[in-house]
């Protein structure tokens, strides 16, 4: 087969590929990384790129406008390399791989961590306080008897023997590896070992077993996995402290921005392989990150606990998600056994132990049961929710008596992807919007206040809130044709200018169009009226909710106000809503601390009902009426003065 | 490095080794066993050869006479190869890797297996009965209700639940391959698959998973992994049923003879991997032929029950035995783990497990716990001994009150190594012998009727018991040099020849040394005061042992009678004797049918004492004492007309 060579400006990487692969492809090769929401299907126009020189065979893409396509502006995904090429990568197209600015990450990180940690340490809302301090993996440092003729129990039987002195351990096993090294290590150690203890469900094992003391090197790491987003943290297992938090972007999202896109790539040839693999990368930097920064031995780290979403916890462990979304939308596991780390790739100690928040369904996964165990729902008396905005928004509804969950297909609009000027809340986007009335001036501000590049979630909240006050927008999210310079017909109907290109850092001025506000609009309906659903089918009323917990990375920039405005929240007390920032980070770390924790998950994955929107026929009706700012009865937003 | 042309005859077959190598090294490359009781140190003089052309490089070695010497007969062992060779092997050089014939199978199983299972059904020796049948692997064929928008447990729990329907497993693990499997499994075998439930230790592992019913095709192997012989049965799980038997060579014996030689060789370069790769092999070798005689396929056979003494066992899970030989004789492990056969590189299923039947210490192992449960002895009101004569002779002494074990060091005598023309109890081996009087004409059986090629333990005991008769012996085991043209001096002292070479099938005539009976004398010394001393050491005396049990190969073969003749066996009621053939294998397959066994088994290894004799003082005694056919003191053997 013919290849060629394919260079990326202006970072000058130059890949081999062979005749009729995409750009796109040959740009995952060359480790740049393209935005590809639609996982590669034309349909996003995320992923644009300008051909400098050579020869390209091209679909036809509606999302190309004529003036692009004579600057040579092309779908990577849908072009296919016809000879040696040069090829522009423009800022706008990209995802950001980069490492964060201390800065940067401290923003992020203000939602992703910091909240969380107060609610659970000010409130006393942990049923039980705070859970008995039993790491899923412990460390102990053990000085055998020496065997003699008196005393003639074998290596293993004495290292059980000494262990089950300290600990009450019915049922203990041992891996063939461990046992085949027993005999030298005790001996050439003088019978001074550490083992390290791992819980494997409902049995103890003997994860480890090395030579003199090393009790005090104890390490574990918790992670969320996110459809976009991967936070972590890495955890002094002995000392209850949290060392260094990590945040980076999943590397699937190469494939696709949404769970179905990727499910869909997953039952391409190696599709599964890739984004196993994609994620086990995101994984593995961040852990190299974190260890180099601390200065551990990868040695040192002996368990992970990963709370995600189900299709992300059945990637991450290679298992086939195909039949997440085919009805009647059955997992192939819900709680999944722990399993060596080194199994799914994960590069801690090789006989470290990897263990998942059981979930409760395809699309009420362990990420879920976190954040509810990190909320403390479960020993609550009020009324409480959990709302977790992202691409799949999930709702649990429930107190000390009862937990019903669901999950509503938002969309990934709030997310950035799907909206013309959107993008991922990072460098360069812009979060807060004021329009003044009138003149229609606006002021931004963006993430690590740069140049701006896109526009974010909560960017997007206070642009429709904004242009809601300054009279700009109907009810039903078309634009009002004013005479003003930021308004103007564009390609796709009406459009708001927020930013000027020449003060942006993107190909085009930055706007937001009629269908750009036609999907946000879908994405706060979904949210607005599965809370509703939910809440009515459950015998309940909204003023009944006494405590309103909203969780993730979105969270920390939202404003409160602006969103019952657009009506994506509630017109609740402003009082009762509560950001817990990644809630499902600190359940995951909870969990990492306390076997007693994770016997807590499982019993509210078991605990917890799913209600199946889909299935329920008054859901579309709810979904068509909040299909206005902020709703089709104004009734219920009584605080707005419209 | 320079690379030589070795052609083996009459095989004809030829291998390239490198210069230097020793004739031994290169046979084994080649696939031809040739003997190597001492495992290589030029020692024991079994691996004689005849060089027929080529250069050669030897060391002195004590065990070739002048005469051979000039008959170009070297020890493979010792010499090492310098150009291009031809090497002839003479028959009496080699192991007998061949298949046995069909009578031969049958003469060996008939110790082997069928007066143990006689012992085990006609007489209720049993505790309790037969052991409840629960197998170690179970099939289970499960139709599960497909999922629906009502039943939407995960196919993990949905499987889990329906196992659950029918047997009460508390805690149940499954692997992540089989997690990989399921949802495509679940599917396309339209939700009715077959589930192979594992017994894991304390917890039960799916195993297996396929697709429609196999639950009829579910098969074991049970192994009595013994130093010299390997016996195997395969069992059907579901129906309770012997389908076959076999046995055969243990391939280590490539690397010595005794257990001591071997953990030697296990501290060379590559020891470890190769003995256990011999041993292995011989297992899949027998495997394989089962398999291919019942037309089953691999994937049928779920798991695998080994007993074996503690060597064995950790050869064949390649652990390193070095600690067994050094004081205080502690074995890595007494209880082993459950592993995946594939771990130990068994083919059986890829995902069928293996286990081992626990031993007590690291010269009584689990082969004496088969033993001990298939003989039933802790049921028992009255007094039993089991002895099992091997190179270690095994001895249980004990009843329902108690257990207490010991192990000689007999050596391999009885097993035809380290006496000049002896060999295993194979094709030609000289079995029977009956001497008369005066004329000193002698009666021989060989196995099989074959041309005699040596003596077996079997027939050394009577030849002893027949001289002591004829008046050739002297009571310390000198020969009388009396006038017969049998009687003569050889190299080694005076030989008593049993058959001409132009009778045999072999190079030289077949005798009997005075060493040779010096070391027999000492293999039954060792047995012999083993068990008084054990039986003294428990305050007990001789004649209070109501059964004596026989175990191994050789008790088939063993006229009791010429036994107690000379001092092998104390002088009880010759009824009290009870052959039981191979109880290690009979107990090995009753634990495969029975996790209730298994159990029993476990407590049997905990509850058996061990007793150590070489540091008992006074075994000394007993046993300087017993260096007499059949004693010094003959009042302990009170039947015998001296």
């Amino acid at each position: 087969m013919e290849k060629f060579k394919v260079t990326f400006l202006p970072d000058k990487k130059t890949v081999e590929v062979e005749r009729g692969k995409t750009i796109l492809s040959a740009a995952i090769s060359a480790g740049i990384h393209i935005n590809s929401s639609c996982g590669g299907d034309g349909v996003c126009g995320r992923c644009k790129v300008v051909l400098k020189s050579g020869k390209v065979l091209t679909q036809p893409a509606g999302r190309i406008t004529l003036e692009e396509r004579k600057r040579g502006v092309y779908l990577a995904c849908l072009t296919s390399v016809q000879s040696d090429l040069k090829v522009e990568v423009p800022s706008g197209s990209r995802q950001d791989f980069e490492k964060l600015t201390p800065d940067e990450i401290k923003l992020r990180l203000k939602g992703l961590y910091s909240e969380a940690e107060e609610i659970v340490s000010a409130e006393p809302l942990l049923s039980g306080g705070i859970f008995k301090h039993s790491p899923l993996a412990t460390k102990l440092y053990l000085e055998l008897p020496p065997p003699d003729l008196k005393d003639r129990a074998s290596d293993l039987e004495r290292l059980y023997r000494q262990i089950r002195l300290t600990r009450d351990i019915p049922i203990m096993q041992t891996g063939l590896a461990n046992i085949r090294r027993l005999g030298e290590i005790l001996r050439s150690a003088d019978w001074k070992v550490t083992v390290t203890l791992g819980k494997r469900n409902e049995t103890t094992e003997i994860v480890l077993i090395e030579p003199s003391d090393t009790a005090s090197r104890n390490y574990g790491l918790a992670f969320d996995i996110g459809t976009t987003t991967i936070s972590a943290q890495l955890v002094d297992l002995n000392k209850k402290k949290v060392l260094g938090t990590k945040a980076a972007y999943n590397r699937q999202a190469d494939f696709g921005s949404d769970v179905i896109t990727r499910i869909i790539y997953a039952q391409q040839p190696d599709g599964l392989e890739k984004l196993h693999h994609a994620v086990v990368d995101s994984l593995n930097a961040m852990i190299e990150e974190l260890i180099e920064e601390h200065a551990l031995d990868l040695n040192d780290l002996t368990c992970v606990l990963c709370a995600g979403n189900t299709t992300m916890v059945h990637l991450l462990l290679r298992v086939d998600p195909t039949y997440i979304r085919r009805e009647p939308y059955v997992p192939t596991a819900n709680f999944i056994p722990a399993i060596r780390a080194q199994e799914a790739g994960v590069k801690i100690n090789p006989r470290g132990l990897l263990s998942c928040v059981p979930g409760v369904s395809s699309y009420v996964g362990g990420d879920v049961i976190a954040g509810i165990l990190s909320c403390g729902i479960d020993g609550q008396d009020d009324l409480c929710i959990l709302i977790d905005i992202g691409t799949n928004g999930e709702i649990v509804l429930g107190n000390k008596e009862f937990l019903v969950s669901c999950s509503a297909s938002a969309g990934p609009a709030f997310e950035g992807s799907g909206v013309s000027c959107g993008m991922r809340a990072s460098a360069g986007a812009i979060q807060k919007v004021e329009i003044s009335p009138g003149a229609l001036e606006v002021d931004l501000r963006t993430i690590g206040d740069k140049k701006a590049r896109g526009i974010c979630g909560s960017g997007y909240i206070d642009i429709i809130s904004e242009m809601l006050k300054a009279g700009l927008l109907e009810k039903d999210g078309k634009i009002k044709l004013l005479k003003n310079k930021r308004i103007r017909q564009g390609e796709h109907g009406a459009e708001f200018i927020l930013a000027y290109k020449k003060d942006c850092d993107c190909a085009s001025d930055i706007v937001i169009t009629e269908p750009d506000i036609e999907n946000l609009k879908r994405s706060k309906a979904a949210i607005y009226s599965a809370t509703c659903v939910l809440v009515r089918e459950m015998g309940l009323k909204l003023p009944e909710i006494k405590k309103f917990f909203i969780a993730g990375g979105f969270g920390t920039f939202l404003d409160i106000e602006n969103s019952v405005r657009i009506g994506l929240l509630p017109d609740l007390e402003r009082k009762r809503f509560i950001f817990v920032g990644n809630s499902s980070l600190a359940g995951a770390r909870q969990i990492l601390l306390s076997y007693e924790a994770m016997k807590k998950a499982d019993s509210l994955a078991r605990k917890t009902t799913y209600f199946e929107l889909s299935v329920e026929p008054s859901y579309m009706d709810e979904y068509m009426a909040a299909l206005f700012f902020p709703h089709t009865d104004l009734s219920k937003f009584p605080s707005l003065k419209m």
